[in-house]
């Protein structure tokens, strides 16, 4: 596709009127000023239209859509065990295709490319992540109390297969990650088997990490230490790992992520909406810690347009850190975009640039939120909408256009999702 | 019009599914599960589709959408020296008339039936608010530092001229308030005049109060009071009055403000984006204080999107106060609505209820993000988007339906607004 007269957001999100960019074999093949001399196939009309990378979600919880508006206003605890754990006993496989396939809808119109998530009913999940075409890096919520037969357990064994049947499929778009739920909900033997297998298997981790103080407490009580201090002394650090939420770092724990090259998952709009607490936001990027984005789960937010965890990220630290300089619109479009790139170890993805893959988003700017556009990235970090996304492309494919979806049938998951949600709610 | 099928949210904003909503005369004539005898001339098919009370913005400075990602990233007192000021100082009227258009296109899109402003340059301002049919509470930001022969200055002038000339028009959907800039920007001599006149004529007051620490701590230096126990000492609170940001407060001020019935303009977005601080939102509302919502102006937003300002109001608080069972969705719903048209002095306004203005909106449920609506407050408060939004009625006339408007030619108005911004801004 060749994007003609197009605005787009550069390296640096800064605003380049009039450009065209060319896609070919799934990659960025021109950018410039000028028409190029080759053909690219369908000629998009640029006009009132910017161009940036697509947006990465490394942390979710995609069949959890099914759950949505079912747990409100209640404290952590009692959300999951009077409310979440009782639903998610009643998923099945099929519930969490179609639950799958409407978060990926979701995530498309708001111009997601990619997704980390953690879940289970893998079967269900991955089928609907490689019908749509979206990227994933998937993994299976291993929770594990007794570790005597450990490797036995479903869950674990779901993980392998997952690496084993479905990693690199798609072209490499659905890859496979290793999980620990979180340092409350396993032991030392697991976490330090899981790290051995993922170094072993090249795979990356996928953890929660100090999430709520009542977690992070009691890790410090259980352990001595921290769950980030506990997450290195075994090993998990020692492959590429994505740690969501990190709300309660202290001391050392900056220092730990920082030298491991430890992706934080900063989840803004499920922390406010839990009360978990701020992540030191401005500290980590001080630091030069890599922080990503993620809408957490649908149960928890309430929806998975990143737009809204982008405009957050933004403005959320700034409050609660008194200073209006904190965390330019820059900072936090290169967190929703390369950040969450590298942190799921794609490493050509997530620039608007020649030889990267052609993972993007169109934004239309003939809206009044984006009238005046003074400053592009400002308009797009603090003004702009989900539905402001006209166009979702992965590898130089188009997902998603004016409403529309390519992979998938949406009339058909809406109506399967009601069917399913309803089901579950009346057998509860 | 007869919305046929649809489903509204009730005076308690519990979902009441296959309503039929008949208007007549600008108000709400019938609600009912059946179909009426009575013809009320076109039928809206209701299908997937949500009829809520429209939205009260009730502290805007329309004009500054021409602002709109111009001042960015700054502390407060450079936000308004170096950039806010300079600017301003390049407007005009006609400047400002396409610039209030362009925020009530804005406003009605997201569902906004009325808002309270306060500015400059009344003359464009009406001119767009009486061609748009939209409501408004108006009033022209008084800021005087020598009070010496403040009768004639151009700003008092204005506002006088405001309540002869415009009071009541458009069937009273226009109203002139009186306005005190706030404290730090005027003389108590000023103050308490400002207060008398509008007792003399049934004004209403807008101010801003305690936005600032700096703000609050200066009021207490300069006067030894607050800002609130001042306005009160001043005579302000003894006319209805809105009171902008609150965030501040201390002690005895949350009793003046309950004791005289003072509305508190309470507005996340802009409190979070300039690091101004948190309201103490939870006590006010414990106490019984009048709650509603302001978007503030586009330049310390960076729109006018009540529903983002909606979802803000029921999660900042719950995140800072670390308690997630603050600030239910039917109370950020009522904030919303009814505690806006309360504080504008409208009492037939602001609710889904026979013998109401009809001032409405309608949602498309029939989305990713409304699916499934296990909760319908809940998708509003926490999933929606303003382009949700299908349709928006004041006082029974269609403004806002699917995209286009029946008052407002958007295309010329983004036009005329990128003109003005971008000579302003060459002039700069």
């Amino acid at each position: 596709m060749l994007f003609c007269n197009i605005d787009v957001l550069d390296e640096g999100f800064i605003l380049k009127r009039g450009q065209y960019v060319g896609t070919r074999d799934g990659m960025i093949d021109y950018i410039g000023p000028a028409a190029p001399d080759a053909d690219y196939g369908e000629r998009y009309d640029g006009r009132h239209r910017l161009l940036l990378p697509g947006f990465y979600n490394v942390h979710s919880h995609a069949p959890m859509t099914l759950l949505r508006g079912y747990a409100e206003n209640l404290p952590l605890q009692r959300w999951l065990n009077e409310k979440v754990f009782p639903f998610e006993d009643k998923l099945d496989d099929e519930a969490a295709y179609h639950g799958t396939q409407l978060a990926i809808a979701e995530m498309l119109a708001c111009g997601t490319v990619s997704f980390t998530d953690m879940y289970f009913f893998l079967d269900g999940m991955t089928r609907a992540i490689l019908e749509s075409g979206i990227k994933c890096n998937l993994s299976r919520g291993l929770t594990v109390f007794d570790d005597s037969s450990y490797e036995a357990l479903p869950a674990y064994q779901d993980n392998l297969r997952l690496l084993g049947e479905w990693n690199g499929a798609n072209q490499g778009r659905l890859r496979g990650d290793l999980c620990i739920h979180g340092e409350y909900t396993s032991t030392p033997k697991v976490v330090e088997a899981v790290a051995a297998q993922a170094g072993a298997c090249g795979a990356q981790m996928h953890i929660h990490l100090s999430e709520t103080q009542e977690e992070h407490e009691a890790c410090k009580q259980r352990h001595g230490m921290t769950p980030a201090a506990y997450m290195q002394a075994h090993g998990i650090f020692d492959v590429p790992t994505t740690a969501a939420h990190c709300v309660w770092l202290e001391g050392e724990d900056f220092d730990i992520l920082k030298k491991h090259g430890v992706t934080v998952a900063c989840c803004p709009a499920s922390n406010l909406k839990l009360a978990s607490g701020y992540a030191n936001v401005p500290r980590m990027l001080d630091m030069g810690i890599n922080v990503a984005l993620g809408t957490d789960g649908a149960a928890s937010n309430n929806n998975l347009n990143i737009l809204q965890d982008l405009y957050l990220f933004a403005v959320a630290y700034k409050g609660y850190y008194r200073d209006a300089t904190l965390i330019t619109p820059a900072q936090a479009l290169y967190a929703a975009t390369r950040a969450g790139a590298l942190s799921q170890g794609r490493t050509d993805s997530g620039l608007l640039k020649v030889g990267c893959k052609a993972d993007l988003c169109v934004i239309n700017t003939d809206t009044p939120q984006f009238t005046p556009m003074t400053d592009a990235a400002c308009n797009v970090v603090y003004a702009a909408q989900g539905a402001d996304i006209r166009l979702t492309m992965v590898d130089g494919e188009v997902l998603y256009r004016d409403g529309s979806y390519t992979t998938i049938d949406l009339e058909k998951v809406k109506a399967e999702v009601r069917l399913r949600t309803s089901r579950i709610l009346s057998a509860l």
